[in-house]
């Protein structure tokens, strides 16, 4: 089932990252009970041709496979579809003009005027036009104060499905430290006006995030909650068994191979 | 410093497993505080093309690249030393025969007869013949009945450095599931045959593991412990993520981007 | 002979489409009897830099290669005809000012603005600036109603060679489901708008076609006209072979291994 | 349905062939209505790296990998099965005794020993050991004189659930030219010998084929008939398209982008 | 030492240009004693992707690793910093407010707004943010005469460290053939200005050379002057080697394999 | 013309090494006028696979690709043949039975058993199986003392068309250091044991050289001398720059992007 699915059924989704060019570490992403997979093409280590590959793996696992992608352009937007995303998060959208532009990049005429030709996309399912009108689901970033000052007008273009919070970057732009800055009046005042304005205008609330804010996050109204990245996770992991290997208590993994 | 030295000066060595195809998770790995980091190119995703990229990624972070080949192979093992492994581990080695076989594929004359062209190795080496002499190390598996019976024998053959017990195919050939069958008395029985014979003849005794396990086998006797893959930390650390999400407590990571 | 060189001596061209992301499926169509081979870093599973080696396969076959870019933009359309094109099929070229951007991108001075590095056209053309003047082919498509409404302005634009349709878009564009819409007035009105406005302005009418269109597009006045893809000649290669088990009749290959 | 099952309910199975290293022409020949595709390693542009990607490609689409290995040496054996081949196709088998080097290298102990470490393929089937146990369906082919010497001691060897005829190395090994050489009486004697012993023994008999022969196939007895790869199908749909292009009938594909 | 630490140490700095998509000539280059290797993803063989391995080639030998973008884009300057450039040369700067656009993709707030995500950066650099200030280096490039023109406004933007001469689009635009045109006077000239301008605004001036025209570039007043690449290099090398064996002379390479 | 027709026809050849997994290094190569231009797979960063790419680009240069093969197995040496190699270098070979097995894998029946599936080989030569006949050439290596020993055994072994000295390898083997020992009594004699050995039997002798030792290797009878690498002509390329930048002198190149 797509994002826009899951949402209109009322869902609260989380989802996982994919920073590293790896279909194995997106497969097992995708084996996780999670909502969506994103592969991360703007700071991540792929690009609209890796995705190929890493989208394909999320669909053998059955799960939804979403992309970011590196920047408001419509031809990496349309390629980023056409290999077979079921949706797109776009960085860096501070105005009405920069939302219409996202939207008219990712759906068909007469919704935007994004060119035909969906390559692995179509190879999977054959009624792809009316799939895609469907299922596709744009999400531009909000990260910037001026994206904050021009919240309603973004979120009134027809054809935004969610917006997505980027932490690090909206905390820059307020001249915080890159990260989750909660406590912080400043970021918890923009966190609330997001979502107060999503609710407004029926329109997703999304976040990146990790495991432990999760609950919180869905307090604040959050429905789109990104909770953990393959390259965080490899590390993590690493650490758990060093942990687990000085302190010689249980933890860390059993399995082996 | 490479394994040969650090067991030399009485070092024990905790170590990770690269199974993915990725310079960035063995990189991820190198940066962790152990002793060697083994990229698998028998049951892992990898070859001895991949290990060029994977080795360099480790050696950046200052770590010592080893690889377990995929088959006891004159071709394949000086082709993943000239990549630039510090050592190799050589799976199923049952006789003194092919025990003699791995060091004649992993030593240049007079000790073997690896051929000479250290394509990658020499980039970073310049005196690497010499360099070769006094740090390739030389790790023939332990996982079969027959390689039990014929420890001795195996553990004698001048230029074995350390054997490399393989749980899983130990356990197989024992008539267990594939695994860690601790408690089980034909599991550590085989055990502790290899750690006296090792012992005995002052050879490394080394093994797959976990962290959780870590404190057991050295207190077995081992002194070369792999504790975790890539790919089992991807996935741990993922449901780590989960599991915080889940239940609102602290855990998981607290980076992001 | 270069597309510019083939049409100034009046021949027709058919051509081949490469979709997949093979130097070995590029080979095979500059084997057939064809006067290009387009590689589609549009929505083909291709960019940049994979065809660096489609255009060397196209070339030992002694073919054209030509490729689509993804969109209008100069640092793409560089970097591609670098790469070894003879020539760019630039998508949704709607205004004379969007015309004009793709001369003055693929050009050299004073005719353009392209930068001089053209590394691997360069390694097989020593003379390459004046091959280049000589040879490189500007093809912008034709596959908008505004582009319609535009045509005489985007034709007499300086350096434009060739227009390519792209039946598909083009269709959505005029409200039709995306394909070939033979019969529908407003589809065949749009195609004898433009071969009439080409034959106007002396530029070369090009379209995207299959093998059984090929004859009503050249009555129509097409001139270049692709017939097939890798993609799509796959699966009908497959079809072929399906159908010939099936009914016990002589068809599909004979061929072996 | 593996092709174990597949034949354990009597069923005739149909299969494609990929020579090129694409995940995107193994799964558009896994979407069509047949029982297997097999990666060639041997002789096709793949190798058990590349076998990852395709393999999850034909699972994706719900069909059956296998691969051909490029010799029989139990290190690519095992690790090709890792990558997640359900059965593996070995040339050149001309002894008993080879026959049961194949039969060691892809069953776990008891019955061979195949060592544990299942990377892919376990990732996909949490009870991989008796998954393995099931389906795994192993293929030495037949295709020397002297294999055909050898026939009943080869057949006889427990482990081996299907031949696979070659019929270009069989041709060659008979002094004929390489290819199906139906008509010559050597040719014909050699698959009659082939079929009838293969019944006489239970193991299914297969056979490198085309579409065309597959009828005459059948007839003569063989239940597991490859009917096209990759490499020869686009060949073969470009030429289906030049050929409507050149007679301006009908015929090739409808379909477009 | 990044280069802007190296310049404010008064330092001139020879540099090296990869154009091969080759970690391995990369570590090469970088093994040198020079003071920075620029990976060419405009005209060589690369792009941000690939720019991955080749940084950290870059690094392992402990060189700096910087790059030439494509094109003038937010996404693709933001993507290589984040994969691990020093610092970025981009082309076509041709005004003031190209080279704002130049300084707000490669720096953070409040200095520009560069996205935060430090994918391979920050993995080696645990206080990037910081480190980033401190060392990330901007250098837009000069070669048109419109930025001939305009030189005083663009050196005078705040966060330009260096700007970088591309002799051949240079030449091109003042109507020479590409390549070095010293001794012509529009050439010289506009060196001279670009050297003089460089010296007012305190600004380093950068060229593309070669050795042999290196002493002359330093004569000008350039301090950052690139001397060879490894295409070129290669080729050079094969050709000094062919020197050799027809003349009989010492000369070429002594070492081998 | 074939590295066998060449010899035919009593030319001397000298040729180029390829150590990178570069189809552009490798044309760069085959561009320079030498007679073949051989892809090393043993010491070199390259293997069956990438050679089918560093095949086509020394292809369309029009020159000769050979490989070296990692070891001597019929698996590797048929699928290099396959991927377009027009004659394989088998490392090791020491003895009469060696010998035979090298041109058993290389020859198609009845000199040899080579299997039938030339995949990139026939794809460029319809006539491939008359082709190799006549141009397919074997060449083992002779570099231990054993070969030594066993020089007229090998030598007149049937299909052997040249060998091929690794004068690193043969010093190592004579107790020298590895190398050129060019007046140590012990390699000049085996490098005239060797030359004698091959006029004797009719066999071309080549050796591993530089372009510096070109002219003794041809007194001393060598017709097939390899003078430089891509990976050594890289780094010499960037020395002779660097000279020329601290010398002023002319030198290193002059060309420039």
């Amino acid at each position: 089932m797509s994002l826009r699915q899951q949402w209109a059924a009322g869902d609260e989704t989380l989802g996982l990252w994919i920073q590293l060019p790896s279909p194995i570490t997106a497969e097992i992403a995708a084996r996780q009970p999670v909502s969506y997979v994103c592969v991360d093409t703007q700071h991540g280590v792929n690009d609209a041709m890796t995705c190929v590959a890493t989208f394909s793996a999320i669909e053998l696992a059955g799960n939804v496979p979403i992309a970011r992608v590196p920047w408001n352009e419509p031809g990496v937007i349309g390629k980023t579809l056409d290999a077979g995303a079921h949706g797109v998060i776009v960085p860096m959208v501070n105005t009405r003009s920069q939302a219409e532009a996202v939207v008219d990049a990712a759906r068909y005429a007469p919704a935007g005027s994004r060119s035909w030709g969906p390559m692995m996309a179509g190879l999977r399912r054959p009624d792809y036009q009316q799939w895609a009108h469907d299922n596709v689901t744009v999400i531009p970033m909000i990260e910037t104060v001026e994206a904050l000052d021009n919240l309603d007008e973004i979120l009134e273009c027809p054809g935004v499905d969610a917006v997505y919070v980027g932490p690090a970057d909206l905390s820059v732009s307020l001249g915080l430290p890159p990260g989750n800055n909660d406590g912080t009046p400043a970021f918890d005042d923009a966190l609330g006006r997001i979502t107060d304005a999503c609710a407004r205008h029926e329109v997703v609330a999304g976040i990146h995030a990790t495991g432990s804010l999760a609950a919180r996050r869905r307090e604040q109204g959050f429905r789109m909650i990104t909770i953990g990245s393959d390259a965080l996770a490899v590390r993590s992991g690493f650490e758990a068994e060093l942990a687990a290997a000085a302190g010689g208590h249980a933890g860390g993994t059993d399995a082996m191979y």
